[in-house]
């Protein structure tokens, strides 16, 4: 999305561009902010946006224009600048910017950026490196503000002053000798203080931190839970490592939920980080296996009912709508599932109330379409027989797959799975198989059990 | 969900509170964090949530257990509470969280509560209340700090000792005599800035900034791209009015994206606002619909070439598989259009490549799928023609599923609505009835185009 400042501001720059005035062009980049120059060299024509990029004044503010761009255009400026001209800006990132950018690239590529880069940058990424990206560890920065416990007020703020390195200071971690998590202090209550009270007088001592081996979703759900702006976190030795704020968590709950909701499609976000349709189709097709395998054996069991198809051909005109009918109510409380599960809404505790509940949504909305179907069945056929046939399959059908769609979400994650890889492959086809095969067996039981073929 | 934690203390109030040991059970309600303690209580029969409630020590903490309680005992609370013993707490809570939890109630008892308030509080409620919910205007809270330009820093510290009922100030707003937003100062700076410096002297006079009409989606998309932990919000006048927080933000990305999911599931959140599967079902039936008479059509088209079916009543037998592995593709593009337009990963000026995009992925999904299906179907029946027909068939519609799955949700989009529902019932429904269509306007063709009834 770009919005329609953007487009005016985009004009302008390929304008300068187009016209070769450097200076004009340079002016119009420093004013802009670095979001949206990295949205808006991401939609120029790549070469254009990547001669541009480096037109930016200040490494600061390339660096966040880097972090921000699109991956096609960021990967070229990595692949095809000399490290050297990279330096400056790549070490102006936060060491978890900086990190998420050397670990996105191909090891080659990584290894050769690590190289070029200040020790101290160097050993940053490599110790963050070290942590699975979906932990505490892999999305925390290193750059905080630790100070000792027994320092004034005054010698807090004079620190402060000094190290204007860390963005976004809001609370100030204390720490003792060992590093060891003691306390935490905002910067308001500093304000507040008198300039010789103690850090250790001041600060709140019980804290909401995490561990480096949590899994960020767990941390997601704790930064929501207690409205907190930063969570610090620890290691197992309760040593200070890092830090978490707020629009990291915001990147994390947005991509689990874009996670959630691919694998619920039947896919995964790995398609979302390429263009090409050929890899794209690679990702899908394992899932869309499924689906094939389970309409395969909805198709045996049609195969194996085509006496009984052969003398009521009618059957087959319902089989579109006795599918669907199902298949939608199961979507409809798999989702409910997956999402109470990621919000926490649905309360592993109570899952009895939760089924049956759901078991009844189903009841009721199966009896009102069953009923109408049925009558359309008997209506337009005029055969009661199909009537019934019809209406009680979309019935049971719509009960069961709402039982069905609720308790595989729940069941995997009780063993510690995904409930959204629940919901992509498995509900949908075993709604589909077994919605087929109660048709029949209906079926049989009303035209008479053992009908010859014809 | 309740941690492990949550539930050892859970056990303790439970304990203490059966053995009436009021004094040890207030001390354990002062120490255990409002945010566990509405869990908790949340938990508990509801009787005992309720008696328990009214024993947490100090007006703050139990205003903050309410906002957070769930919403059956929460109302009870303020349903059977007398006004003069809720008004402690109720004034205790922020004004958006207490207009809320106002706005929740229905009109009578929300009106009596109101009444209850002491007017500032009142005033202030009625203000937030003109806002519709999902504005800027309706998540904004009222309580921010704001100070005239011409002030020095030492005297805004003044001030913000003595105004300490906000929470969480992090960013100081500049005012003009006549309350237009100037600029803005971080806490961090102005403890950074000499004292006798004028705050106009050292604020941002560049301000992110939103208008109370702006839609909540717009709002929260605007401090994810700025990574901003606050945003002003102005009239129509540039008089600052609200402040909206991160936190604030966070429930607005979780709500949209549980509507979105919902809505795509063919239901919406209402109902999750509720227990009773009668209004659940009520929710969803009128979604059900539109499957339903699609479901109807496509029963009508299968009905139609009945003469063709008896024929080769093979046909009914790859219905479902049919049916199904289009509808899956159709899921998974619409998810990525939905998922693409929310996060603004989906660029509404490059629409061209990404329908060409998704179109290939079908295609070729549709060829390997197709293939497949065609060999199974040549395989099996030992049928040329059926092999042929249904590999082209899966071919077609899968392809054409992509198509249909991308493009809908772009166009409601386009015409303002809401991308999430196109994909409910208009996708899947859409989907099915053109593949069954497809299907035997295909089977027409091989088998003979004006096959005669059996």
């Amino acid at each position: 999305m770009i919005s329609k400042k953007n487009i005016l501001i985009l004009d302008t720059i390929s304008r300068l561009y187009r016209r070769r005035a450097i200076q004009p062009l340079k002016k119009v980049l420093a004013k802009t902010h670095p979001t949206d120059l990295a949205r808006i060299l991401s939609r120029m024509p790549e070469d254009e946006g990547y001669d541009i990029f480096f037109l930016i004044p200040q490494a600061a503010r390339s660096a966040e224009v880097l972090s921000e761009l699109e991956p096609e255009l960021r990967d070229r400026i990595l692949r095809e600048t000399a490290v050297e001209k990279l330096r400056p800006m790549l070490e102006k990132l936060s060491p978890d910017d900086l990190t998420d950018l050397i670990g996105d690239q191909d090891p080659q590529l990584a290894a050769r950026l690590l190289e070029g880069l200040g020790s101290e940058s160097q050993q940053e990424v490599e110790d963050l490196l070290q942590y699975a990206p979906d932990t505490a560890g892999g999305i925390m920065t290193t750059e905080f503000f630790a100070l000792p416990q027994d320092i004034t007020v005054e010698q807090a703020i004079g620190s402060i002053r000094e190290y204007s390195d860390v963005e976004m200071i809001f609370y100030l971690y204390v720490v003792d000798e060992e590093q060891h998590l003691q306390g935490v202090i905002s910067l308001r209550q500093l304000l507040l203080a008198r300039p010789e009270q103690k850090l250790r007088e001041i600060m709140k001592t019980r804290v909401v931190k995490v561990h480096t081996s949590d899994d960020q979703e767990d941390v997601a759900a704790l930064v929501e839970q207690y409205h907190i702006l930063a969570v610090p976190v620890v290691d197992a030795e309760n040593v200070l490592v890092g830090v978490i704020t707020m629009d990291d968590i915001i990147d994390v709950i947005q991509d689990e939920t874009t996670e959630d909701m691919l694998k619920m499609a039947g896919t995964d976000e790995s398609e979302l980080l390429t263009q090409s349709p050929l890899r794209i189709a690679r990702v899908r097709l394992p899932w869309l296996f499924a689906a094939f395998a389970g309409g395969l054996m909805a198709t045996g069991i049609v195969h194996h009912f085509e006496g009984l198809l052969s003398r009521v051909l009618a059957l087959s005109a319902f089989l579109p709508i006795v599918m669907g009918m199902a298949g939608n109510v199961g979507v409809q409380s798999a989702t409910v599932a997956v999402r109470g599960l990621a919000t926490g809404h649905l309360d592993l505790g109570r899952i009895g109330d939760f089924v049956l509940k759901e078991f009844w949504v189903g009841l009721l909305l199966g009896l009102i379409y069953g009923g109408a179907l049925g009558v359309v069945g008997w209506w337009i056929f005029n055969d009661t027989n199909l009537g019934l046939i019809v209406g009680l399959t979309i019935f049971g059908n719509m009960s069961g797959a709402a039982v069905i769609a609720i308790i595989l979400p729940i069941l995997f994650q009780k063993m510690g799975s995904d409930p959204a890889i629940a919901t992509g492959p498995f509900v949908t086809t075993s709604i589909d198989i077994l919605g087929v095969a109660n048709y029949f067996l209906i079926a049989s039981f009303f035209l008479g059990l053992h009908a010859p073929a014809a």
